[in-house]
């Protein structure tokens, strides 16, 4: 594209990323964002901390405001505006103005689908209830604090035990509800193995959280003013005032599969390396795409907002008429449930009895920092690597403060194609307050040597 | 060597790991240690949390006592025994019983050297006088802590900006005195750039440390009892109740040099991957010993304990009849004062200057955790890169809490040899309670690109 047209549809990570990566490059370029909601790149990672009370204000999970883009970087942003249609043919798409409520063609010469991924919502009775909540944009990060404000809910459950179930957990402690999460799954954290998934177990159902796995949500009780009054599961039935549902998202890529661009896997938007669709100048990025994995070397849907930034700024090169790469990614994930970190990085042993492959694993529990030195903790690591070739395949941390940003460490050397004794042969930084002589990672490594 | 009798002179860490790793190997094999203290396998680096009243006693440092090796691991270790010669012709050392006074002879089949590095003393007017100390062997240690306890010093002086020179001005701190910290180079911690310690200055001068740089010591006044009164520097005379000399460290190597052992860089005895000396049969391990630097690709001396582990380790393999190599250092160093973190690795620009290497230099300050966060702070990363090849040279890293553990990334991934492409493209990990959406490190790395 050579300052041409660029409609980008979905003004978050992925979207604005993009569009100020080719503003960069193309300086005459017209560039428009159509934006359904009022809000532009936010951290909606950060929501469970701002409803939480960690965070002053939703403002400063704001990164940029569409009246910066369209002041300081020429990028014409329209929130409130909703494409309806693509139409890869003539090279247009159809937009609903919100507020309006007028609908329009606007032309492009390149189109960049940032349209994210949306919570799934179960079919179920009831499900409209007030007070059940999912959590997807800043709005609704916005909606569920108000709620807890003006309604001062005192009995929380938490649909889904992976990240946002977790953080939402921690977060409706934080505003002295008693909290209960239920998963379905026989553990917490789909993306760890059980063994591990038990510490945070452990951990949480100590913190006074009641977690209930292997239970499966059938539908809610309404109070007569239409708000949630019970949830009921295959088990039991709990009274709750809010409820949240982490229950994993969809890409949101139906409009892509309209207008005939092909959807891969989870029904993400399918793309290449480069970051384009099935259609030609049509590209997709974010949570509504698919990524390649480095260890399965097969495409995946991973909703991470690293994800998305690196695809934004990938296809704001290719936009721009540059070349990049889309280089992979390991599923890379950390997160923190009061004092308990966790983090992991590449396959789980679970992945690797699914993929048949023959691995090796080996789990230890080290202290972090040093042993002796005050607010020592336990740290456990789990590292999976090829049997034969002994290259690692994945690593999981659960530890305390400092404890599981080591998985970087790990990241990089499956990046590397490192085996577990380059691990081990690492120069890693040591002193008292940080860590034991050995690193708890290479500590794990050395296991299997 | 096959179940043929080792001698280890020195029991500390690359001693110990050594003797461990071949009784593990060879169970019949007879294994002696030399160590002229009372300790060993102590953690040299936590003297200053000790001294400073975080860790509750020095019997917290000792990893493992030598009655603990003789029992569980049939390792002969005797303490307050010197070896004062080594016969590398008859394959025996001398060696003098210091609570009995006399003196024998000990016929080995393999020589382990581990006798670690000493602290620099200057020969000047009045160092012998009380309250002047350097940092060492455990018993360094205690001695400072009692003396701190009995004395109660109030005005403390620190001789050298380096590691031991902020730890201890730290524990000073704790220990409520006044602290002057002198160094005669025209910045603290030589290993990193003058802008990155100007921020460590900047700090420890904000935490009411009194930093004299180009202040060089000249000589020291006593009491009449003998005690220290007063450091005389090229500029102002100071009144001190305590001093710490933290002027870097020496190799003991006299004894190898002595047998005719090859010495090399800083006089510590050259040793190749192997750990093998000139002398067949013998063998260096530790802080008395050289290691490769991955980037100079020159023989260095660093005395760290990640480095006398891996020594020992690699030592014991090969001493066993197996097969290691030492990997190599990049010089990874992290430590802290009060909350700031402080990491290196790899070569700093100084350095590259030196090496006459054409190089290029970015320095970013960001956030840690992300910027919305509670208890978010600064957090600057200095990266230096190849200019041809874009590969990562080496990195610095300043912040708090959180900081500087990742400069493990940065070493891996020089280690990799990845140029800041390939870090920029790793798929790190990221939640707001600990990281910006792109690391730190990678957005140091993407202003090369």
């Amino acid at each position: 594209m050579q300052n041409n047209k660029l409609i980008v549809i979905g003004g978050d990570a992925a979207g604005m990323t993009a569009a100020s990566k080719v503003r960069r490059e193309q300086p005459e370029c017209e560039i428009v964002v159509f934006e359904r909601g009022i809000h532009t790149s936010y951290s909606a990672c950060g929501m469970p901390y701002y409803i939480g009370g960690q965070i002053e204000s939703e403002e400063q999970l704001i990164a940029r405001k569409p009246e910066v883009f369209r002041q300081k970087q020429y990028i014409d942003v329209r929130t409130r505006h909703e494409v309806i249609e693509i139409d890869p043919i003539s090279k247009r798409v159809k937009v609903k103005s919100l507020d309006e409520e007028n609908v329009f063609w606007e032309p492009w010469d390149d189109l960049l689908i940032a349209t994210g991924a949306s919570p799934i919502v179960p079919e179920m009775e009831n499900v409209d209830a007030g007070g059940i909540f999912t959590l997807s944009t800043l709005q609704s990060g916005i909606d569920v604090f108000n709620f807890v404000n003006e309604k001062k809910p005192t009995k929380a459950v938490v649909v889904g035990g992976g990240y946002i179930g977790i953080e939402m957990a921690e977060a409706f402690l934080d505003r002295s509800m008693e909290v209960t999460l239920i998963d379905m799954a026989p553990q917490l954290m789909a993306t760890f193995d059980k063994d591990m998934a038990d510490l945070i177990f452990d951990y949480m159902t100590e913190q006074q959280v009641k977690v209930l796995l292997e239970e499966k949500l059938v539908k809610f009780e309404k109070n007569p003013d239409g708000s949630v009054k019970t949830v009921i599961t295959d088990k039991q039935s709990i009274p709750a005032d809010i409820v949240i549902l982490g229950m994993g998202v969809k890409p949101n890529s139906e409009l892509a599969a309209q207008a005939g661009i092909k959807l891969g896997a989870n029904n993400a938007i399918c793309v290449n390396q480069r970051l384009e669709t099935s259609a030609p100048n049509i590209w997709a990025a974010g949570d509504c795409a698919e990524s390649f994995h480095l260890i399965t070397q097969k495409q995946v849907h991973i909703a991470l907002g690293t994800v998305a930034n690196k695809h934004g700024l990938v296809a704001g090169i290719n936009i721009s008429g540059g070349s990049a790469r889309f280089p992979g990614v390991l599923g890379t994930a950390i997160t923190k449930f009061n004092g308990l970190e966790i983090s992991c990085t590449g396959i789980s042993e679970k992945e690797a009895i699914k993929l048949k492959l023959d691995y090796q694993v080996e789990t230890i529990t080290s202290s972090s920092p040093a042993g002796y030195y005050p607010g020592s903790e336990k740290i456990t690591v789990k590292l999976l690597v090829d049997q034969a070739t002994k290259r690692i395949l994945g690593g999981q941390i659960i530890g305390y403060q400092g404890a599981a940003k080591r998985i970087d460490t790990i990241a990089t050397a499956i990046t590397a194609g490192f085996t577990v004794q380059q691990l081990v042969d690492l120069d890693l930084a040591y002193a008292p307050p940080f860590s034991t002589v050995w690193d708890p990672v290479q500590i794990a490594a050395r296991k299997f040597i």
